[in-house]
């Protein structure tokens, strides 16, 4: 048997006029999925614990994120294709605009003209004797890593993530002195970016085009590499991660996934999601294991949208389940859920437990739809995420015994 | 009050033509203790985690087993009446058939004839200060005991769990010295045994006789002494166990339990259970907490047989349960469970949640049937076995008050 993981990012929710956007979904693929399999809910992180997408992806993978979460910037960083050594210091940064010391947009208008050529200009910058890697990622994001031990991730973000407010200074979050030394440095690099930023001919450009400048870098969620065994260690099975999501990407390459990333593929609304369903059935040819990230389901929540969600949710259904279902069905468990719920209605990530359906070797119960409260009352009842894959795999009957 | 728990090994399992074996067979009085009970589904170690007979008993005693588990041997060794001194290396032994250098049955034919005496042969051996002692068990099972520190349990097995090869070396699986040394004195023992094995006049008796000789010993699950502490010394209760199968009897006796063997009693589907179900009421009169264990159902579903699994069942319901809840339900709570799931159709242990019923002072629900799936809508929803001897001693009304 072979399994199959599909995460609908943020597809949980609460109720809009007495149902959920998945309650208020055409969507007949999945609810076959829900009744021929068994069904739950389920706590990404732990009971009540609002999960990030990289906590909630961890924890899905069967890592503790208490233990092991060191920031969102190391999984930025082996998202764009970075490595860290130990003892690195890895930031997530976006390229924004700064008008009259105040943050007047924090990506920049959305705009990527010239944006490549102005953060090659940032990489390789030395301050006190550290070096600084500087790489773009998609659209305004970009990672930053400071090379040069002693250094510490225990500082403050430059990032307020508030508009109309300057830059924060960043500042030590604890005692150690290399706290101190490095929030000096990212701050110094603040004001240097900024310099080299402001006068630069891409920025004239930009202005020259109505676009608004990227002239300062603005910096989050610093962390060292995270210590993680390989996902193969742990369960003898490499995996593969079909995903276009740096984040998601940079989770699953920390744990030694394989990555597929595919053409047309955004993680927006937009996304070219048939051609991932393709991607996936292609992939679990020659693979055991393979995870399928959607993102749009997510995004439409952040915007709070329940139109556009309970949208994507039937266009999920429609491009992705029914397809693989049509063809990957009888040798696969097949478990559908989300990494956590993101409602529309507060649109940010909550804590609500996410609706979670397994198609295989099972004990079919009653439930006959796929909902955050048909769910609840299926036969799994309420798991924890960090024991998925284990229960994936025991299913898929590719456990170990622990014991004799 | 007093407590009952009754453990029907491997009695979970999963759909078989749209039934599980327990759901299929006629058991009145199981389902008399879920309808007059409370009910729930379990999962004895940990969600997804595949339980061995020893840790998944040792978690429904109250015992982590990812802290305290250190190997099958040591269990082995209680269960043969042997105990176990700091610093002794205890494994789990099979005399086996070695024929041109490759193991043709693991079991020796499974006859039993002379093995006592070639046991004895090996019993006593000294190698490099090593001082052995060698048990025979049950029919072909025995356990070796080395005892001369410094030794160390990180060893690997000389047993390769197939036929149609040579008995493993043993190998250290840690780079501490004691592990090499230890694993080179099981080496020299398997050497020297088959030495003195296949020359035994009990084996030409044998082949005569035209069973297998046993002429080797192959071994598992090295451990050394683990630490428990009582079962009396955590609930203030000593508990008496009713089982036929030695490792379940081992686990017992290491915590401290009394132990009833029972004439006839076999631990196979031909067991005399109605004679186990008359020593479990007798033992509840001088005892606070008795704990009977029934083997069938396990082998059963390890032969994946379907038909006896469900006939073991219905036996256990008719010479068991039907006279057990005759004559002690009033003053007795009741807990009637598995202690893990094994599926006919994988014929080995999973990690499904088994089902569980509680009578006594309980909030009856609504559930009618004792099975998998109608359990896993019951009232307790899903427990973990670490704490099923708190529920029971709770119930009970034996607990002690955390806090004030």
């Amino acid at each position: 048997m072979k399994s199959l993981l599909i995460i609908c990012d943020g597809m949980g929710d609460r109720l809009t006029d007495g149902k959920t956007p998945l309650e208020a979904a055409l969507k007949p693929n999945m609810d076959s999925i829900a009744k021929e399999g068994i069904t739950g809910i389920m706590d990404t992180v732990r009971m009540g614990t609002r999960p990030g997408s990289d906590t909630a992806h961890l924890s899905l993978f069967g890592y503790d994120p208490f233990k092991t979460y060191t920031g969102r910037g190391p999984f930025e960083a082996y998202g764009a294709g970075l490595d860290l050594r130990e003892g690195d210091v890895a930031v997530r940064c976006n390229l924004a605009t700064l008008r009259n010391g105040n943050i007047a947009d924090r990506r920049a208008g959305r705009d990527e003209f010239g944006l490549e050529q102005l953060a090659r200009e940032l990489d390789g910058i030395e301050i006190d004797n550290v070096k600084i890697v500087f790489k773009r990622c998609r659209g305004h994001r970009a990672v930053l890593i400071l090379k040069g031990k002693p250094l510490s991730p225990a500082i403050s973000d430059t990032d307020p993530e508030k508009l109309n407010t300057p830059p924060a200074k960043s500042i030590p979050t604890d005692n150690n002195p290399d706290s101190k030394r490095t929030a000096d440095i990212l701050n110094k690099f603040t004001e240097m970016s900024q310099k080299i930023l402001i006068s630069h001919e891409v920025n004239k450009e930009r202005i020259k085009r109505g676009d608004l400048p990227a002239n300062i870098v603005l910096a989050r969620g610093a962390g060292t590499k995270p210590k993680l065994p390989s996902f193969e260690s742990r369960y003898g099975i490499k995996g593969v991660c079909v995903s276009a999501t740096s984040l998601i990407i940079g989770v699953c390459r920390a744990i030694g996934m394989d990555i597929i990333e595919v053409k047309g593929a955004t993680g927006h609304v937009d996304s070219d999601i048939k051609k991932k369903a393709e991607a996936t059935v292609n992939a679990l040819r020659d693979h055991d294991f393979v995870f399928l990230h959607i993102k749009g389901t997510d995004e439409a929540s952040h915007d709070g949208d329940f139109d556009s969600k309970k949208k994507m949710i039937e266009r999920i259904d429609r491009e992705v389940i029914g397809p693989v279902l049509d063809k990957v069905k009888k040798d696969t468990t097949i478990a559908l859920t989300a990494d956590h719920s993101t409602p529309v209605g507060i649109r940010q990530h909550s804590a609500d437990p996410i609706p979670i359906a397994i198609l295989g070797d099972v004990r079919t119960d009653s439930v006959k739809r796929f909902g955050e409260r048909d769910c609840a009352r299926g036969d799994l009842n309420r798991i924890c995420g960090r024991y998925l894959m284990d229960i994936i795999f025991d299913i898929s009957d590719k456990a170990k015994l622990f014991g004799a």
